[in-house]
């Protein structure tokens, strides 16, 4: 059965799913939902989800799946294989624990409706309003790079991708797409870069989805 | 084994994890780490957690488990009775996706880290400040709200209290702490009245811990 995600190229969080549909093989279709313009506040899409919010996560008939980290724990009851969670409750916790940290202490704070926030009702100016991205972007590499920096694998934690790396790849994606400078973050930028060799990251990248600009 | 929970009074998140612990009668020792007045970054603290966050949940000899979010997971899969999950995984992703609502969408943008930046950096205003708290804090009851409505039974979903109802819990009581005006969300209300009279939520108030002002 094909799966209908609702996402938008620039979304992160739609970016964690798609790696997540990819890695494991879903069979899925994307539909554009322009958050840029507005278009989630469309009738025609708060019929698929009220919430007006993007990913969301639709299969044949019943209510949308919302919320990006409840949906890769969904993927990964239902589709187990490969596993995207370490086995032991120990570990598993350690891996939660690290995809938390950008998707969850960060992230929130990047979104457009913050960004709406303090342009119309802080009325911050451009340098601030970047200052802020920044310092909360890095704020979590710094989290990570500490948590990242003598593992001496390829990934986050073991020999393949979990969900602490589909996160860590999103953060940075958006890091990088904000041109901010994440040099300061070797481990962090060794794991990324490694995750995006993989065609399941490489293919879900923002850049790589209808309606992203093209790069030049 | 008595675990060692690292937590704050008036820190949710350790709230969070109180609830769960007493739900499912974990037997654990609380050590206050005074956030207020930077206690987290002491030397002795950074011992148990590098990253100078609470909550951090201890076992004998074992790394801090951090993040609330993957506490409370770890938790149901090492204690799985009583279940603060349904068993069907759609039924977990929509209680995840609603814990979710106020633990990732709101909770990241009213702790210490971002009222310091708010006062320190943006130099904002009591009141603006203040406005921020409320705005974000009423948006994610706003959004409950909109999914609870409709609920017939005591709890979130289904008859026995699940990760849902312990975020909503946390977020209700920072709200009320803040005197914020919660009338708008009759449902949440309802469902947070009802939980709070459960000894295991009552037991873990932010009020009810050492530490906390003496109610007049």
């Amino acid at each position: 059965m094909t799966l209908d995600l609702y996402g938008f190229w620039r979304s992160l969080a739609t970016f964690r799913v798609r790696i997540a549909l990819n890695l494991k093989g879903v069979d899925y279709r994307e539909h554009r939902v322009d958050i840029f313009s507005g278009e989630q506040y469309d009738p025609s899409f708060r019929a698929i989800n009220p919430m007006a919010a993007v990913p969301a996560l639709v299969e044949h008939g019943q209510p949308p799946l919302t919320q990006s980290m409840a949906i890769l724990e969904y993927l990964e009851e239902v589709y187990p294989d490969p596993p995207l969670l370490p086995a032991s409750p120990r570990a598993r916790a350690h891996v939660r624990a690290l995809a938390m940290i950008p998707a969850c202490d960060a992230h929130p704070l990047l979104v457009p409706r913050v960004r709406a926030y303090l342009s119309d009702v802080l009325v911050l100016d451009e340098p601030s309003r970047m200052a802020w991205l920044e310092h909360w972007s890095l704020t979590a590499l710094a989290a990570l790079e500490q948590h990242l920096a003598a593992v001496p694998g390829p990934f986050c934690a073991g020999a393949s991708p979990t969900i602490a790396d589909i996160c860590l790849a999103a953060h940075m994606a958006g890091a990088r797409l904000s041109k901010f400078d994440t040099s300061a973050f070797p481990a962090c930028n060794r794991i990324v870069d490694h995750c995006m060799q993989l065609d399941a990251f490489a293919q879900a990248h923002p850049l790589k989805q209808p309606g992203a600009p093209v790069q030049g």
